[in-house]
């Protein structure tokens, strides 16, 4: 990897001729551009090959290899430059990047299709498994500053790994499958539940209202959890809020990669009633919503939940946990969380807005690695022996790493870290064997990953979480399809919790 | 009211000189227009005052009152000339308006600012108590089939009449009031929750993460409101989307003024991953989000659910129900809701993101005004005599009214129509007498409103509907303003529902 730099230092004053730059231009080579280059790889240092002076404007040409980079030498010399400030009565004003580029960046493989960046990058030109890149001369100093050309080296490095794993399968490992169950209903739940008006669809894409019936059952459900999960695991109920500001997916990397999926959140730029005028006329007069106007008065603020756990975070951000408060076993069930789904909606088994119980549990790697297997038993009890639901559990891809555009299971499988899926038999989509199962919960050892993102430490030395999640409209879903809708091929554990009425009748 | 409308027809064809256009202007007078009159009212129906052809071209001038308005009559003759069609092989291809003017609107009173309207009228010239308004000619001819031109001048009587109830102070009446109570505690109780951790702010403005001991009094009230108001009264628990697309508030009329109080919903245009790739690189590079991006690649699709109860609506929308089914009676806690709080947040007093038992009821009229006496006595009682808490009750404007801009009580309130709000003292804000108190729920009988505007009608007669809302974080801030933070201050019924635990430290 060879960073080739010109850039120009202006300063806020004549600076020709000034001997203290010219000292200083003298001895970078030898320290200021080497200081921290592992020992043995000091010739990959940045050189300083070429400068000059023309009245307010330094002119520098800068290479390097890997270590202390061309862009980093650069902004060393800007503050070595202006510490020079009262000597030479100049200080640095701008910065402006003429030319840079780097060659040979090692991408790992051959791409299989053309790379692009949409920001700060004029060309990329692979030869091989090997790339030159062109950065534009607009980068601003401050993207370079905050390490964007690292960035965006990493970042095409990480485009062209997930090429190779674009279209390819899901990527799974069977672990464990229930006994065959007996199975009582071959139909569609959600349709035959739409045609009982025990839920019904609103004007929303993948959204429901569901009746009492509906209800009850979700309700069983959570007593089932609480009276065999959380309770008896020590687990505590919090509310998690549902609307996360961009902070959070900002530190849980889901602003990486889930913008087509998400539901974004605007409020008002100006509250003032006045601000809003037109709109209310343009109602008033019209019956419609002026929907321009209205995108014109808002800022986007952040998204709608996704995942659930990530906006707990904010209750520990930036704390050191004291170690007797480990570890941190809560769970949350305060509302719905969103996904826009581009592969389309279906029935209450994929849906856009869902209501989901989300276990977490925060503590020392071995307490996470503890309590996950606890979380992960008790689930396959309730769901293999309480509901009596055929499934399997699978090793799959993190969710984390699926949600910031990863397809490859975790690399630190062997320290404990990834997710189990739980998929349950959905009679209606076929045979067993050869149908699609429906994946209805999920458990994880997550690592450091969250801890790290939102700045949380313990006095008890490594932090790590976990968490486990599935949305009653999934679980009720393998229910129904497995048990019908007759009450007396239902097990007792659920059976007697749900009270069954006459929902409203239409004529 | 006086209209004056000069139109030009446009037709597919030379018009000039036929004789069954100039026998149908002829005839319009005697029947076209003023059919519909009241009897004596003839006088005010249109009349057309000139026409003319030319080319492909009919001009007219029609005048009217009140009855049989000059732009009905204009939609009227275009029906009449395309009827002609197969006679003067010509059809109306476009209705450009020329002039259209209404002199002496009356105005019930005289404005005390200017009044506009931000789409198609040019001017309002008040004299008195009467306006006279020119439309501007580019109002489309959609708009006024859609009845526009009467919206707007109702608009505009609407906004003069708001002028008068504008920066007046609130309209209540004071219903009850409870007996003064023991108060053990001065202080703001959501700064004390802050200082325990049993709350903590998020990065968004108004919203909090709520910890295990704070959602135990959560559960505590939920289950007090349970066993005391929905199991005596018959509810069944519903689950209630959260997310309200534009057919919600447009039914319910919140589309008429909500819109800076909203937190809106927008989704991908389009949710094809590479056209996003744009905003996944700005944040992989430069650690922000690309807001003006997503701006342009999103849509409004509606807002996040502010009142609760409207969203329900969908379950019943378009359908008969029938008598048996009715009163149906239900609750919801399914999700936060949410408001734009312009006037700004108050710890746990005013939040942004809150939690609410929306409580609903629908039947006839007896119906609904009998439960909502009955959940108005149940709620007094649970605040009252189980919480121990002071309160007071009002009777106030109806918040479906407030929330459509309305300041005054319902003008139904013999029918037993408008809300009564239940409002606690909190001690840290002063003495009983002077300080302001804080409303935590409200019971309402609205009527017909939400039936009608979700197209809902009953096998027996008039539908109307009623509700109750109030959040759990408005009720709680109450509980520990009066009652503070020592368990041994707390009556029995909530005391032995809350389990108290250490809050997670920090180091």
């Amino acid at each position: 990897m060879l960073f080739e730099l010109e850039a120009v230092l202006e300063f806020s004053n004549d600076v020709s001729g000034k001997k203290e730059i010219e000292e200083l231009m003298e001895s970078v080579n030898k320290e200021l551009f080497k200081r921290g280059a592992p020992k043995g790889k000091e010739e990959e240092a940045s050189k300083l090959k070429e400068w000059s002076t023309e009245g307010n404007k330094l002119k520098v040409r800068i290479t390097s290899g890997r270590y202390v980079r061309a862009p980093d030498a650069l902004l060393r010399l800007r503050s070595q430059l202006n510490l020079l400030g009262g000597k030479i009565k100049a200080g640095v004003r701008r910065v402006e990047i003429r030319r840079l580029e780097v060659k040979e960046v090692e991408l790992g493989r051959e791409p299989s299709e053309e790379v692009r960046v949409a920001f700060y990058v004029d060309r990329i030109d692979v030869k091989g498994d090997k790339a030159d890149i062109k950065f534009s001369p607009s980068i601003p100093i401050d993207v370079i500053e905050a390490g964007g050309v690292d960035r965006i080296i990493e970042l095409i490095i990480e485009k062209v790994e997930r090429q190779a794993y674009e279209g390819k399968e899901e990527v799974k490992r069977l672990l464990w499958e229930s006994k065959e169950k007996e199975v009582f209903f071959d139909k569609d739940p959600s349709a035959e539940l739409e045609k009982m008006n025990w839920i019904r669809r609103t004007h929303s894409k993948g959204q429901f209202v569901y009746g009492r019936n509906f209800t009850s059952i979700v309700n069983a459900v959570k007593e089932i959890l609480v009276e065999h999960l959380y309770k008896p695991l020590g687990f505590r109920e919090m509310l998690f809020p549902k609307f996360e500001p961009w902070d959070v997916p900002k530190r849980s990397g889901h602003a990486k990669s889930i913008y087509p999926d998400a539901y974004y959140v605007m409020v008002p730029k100006v509250s003032n009633p006045k601000e809003w005028e037109e709109a209310m006329d343009y109602f008033r007069i019209t019956g419609e919503i002026h929907k321009e106007g209205i995108m014109k008065k808002v800022e986007p603020v952040g998204i709608l939940s996704y995942a659930q756990c990530p906006p707990f975070w904010q209750f520990l951000e930036g704390k050191v946990v004291r170690e007797e408060s480990l570890p941190i076993k809560i769970y949350d069930w305060s509302g719905p969380t969103y996904r826009n789904e581009a592969g389309g909606t279906q029935g209450i088994a994929r849906v856009e807005e869902f209501h989901r119980a989300e276990t977490l549990f925060i503590g020392s790697p071995a307490q996470v690695r503890e309590i996950a297997k606890k979380v992960e038993d008790r689930l396959t009890f309730i769901l293999d022996k309480l509901l009596e639901l055929e499934i399997k559990k699978y090793s799959v891809v993190p969710w984390w790493m699926a949600q910031e555009g990863e397809k490859k299971m975790s690399d630190k499988e062997d320290e404990g870290i990834g997710t189990v899926d739980f998929e349950a038999y959905l009679p209606y989509k076929g045979e067993r064997k050869r149908s699609e199962w429906l994946e209805i919960q999920n458990v994880s050892v997550i690592g450091e990953k969250y801890p790290k993102a939102f700045s949380v430490k313990s006095t008890g030395g490594e932090l790590w979480s976990g968490c486990a999640g599935g949305s009653f409209e999934r679980w009720i879903c393998a229910f129904l399809s497995q048990k019908g809708f007759e009450k007396k091929n239902w097990p007792d554990e659920i059976g007697r919790r749900v009270k069954l009425e006459e929902e409203v009748k239409f004529a």
